[in-house]
């Protein structure tokens, strides 16, 4: 019970703000969009409806996640997938696995159940 | 960019609200709790310092997002772990796993580099 009495460890503060950065589907197509490399505030804007400083305050929330980093380039910022958080917060996921894996293995036996009435087991149809 | 274009499907919409119900150390040791059976609210009270009343909000996020399901027992309402939403939230993590994979292999290869004018080829120390 160590985990639940424990709720305020370093990692417990960094989980909460790489899934409170994911919680956002602006943010989450930022990180998309820098699976293809660094770009700057103006084209991480483009596709959006939103507004530059607004796409400025996810990059904000992003970056004190750790999920990027930003560098200068002239007079562009330009910011970078750090990929690394995504792993953390997989791993705490993973150890849900056999939980859900359990329910999806009942889904299956579910549907086999439900299968095995319609099928004719001499492969003749009755049409 | 499809995914970037449309940023608020029911999957995105689905994955903020999961995603935010992880981003709380009390929420994430909840279903910690519940992997071991389902629990009341006075059980799941028990390990924190934090009333009754904020640990029922914090279930009511969780059901919100499909994390967990509640149902009568007399009087007390037991909650019950749904994993299915954490599958969901890992497989989109996943898409993202070459990116830290390919960072960790980049700090494989310079904790190497790193090591190799410490390693004596000889096998001999100086000591």
């Amino acid at each position: 019970m160590t985990a639940i009495a424990e709720p305020t460890s370093r990692t417990d503060e960094h989980l909460d703000a790489v899934f409170g950065a994911l919680a956002d589907p602006t943010r989450r197509a930022i990180l998309t969009r820098l699976t293809q490399g660094e770009a700057s505030v103006a084209e991480l804007t483009k596709p959006f409806t939103v507004s530059q400083p607004a796409i400025s305050r996810h990059l904000r929330v992003l970056e004190r996640a750790g999920l990027i980093s930003r560098s200068r380039k002239a007079t562009a910022r330009l910011s970078h997938l750090e990929a690394e958080p995504l792993k953390e917060a997989t791993v705490w996921l993973a150890g849900y696995r056999e939980f859900w894996e359990e329910s999806y293995e009942r889904l299956d036996e579910l549907l086999v159940t439900l299968q095995q009435p319609e099928t004719d087991p001499t492969g003749r149809g009755t049409s």
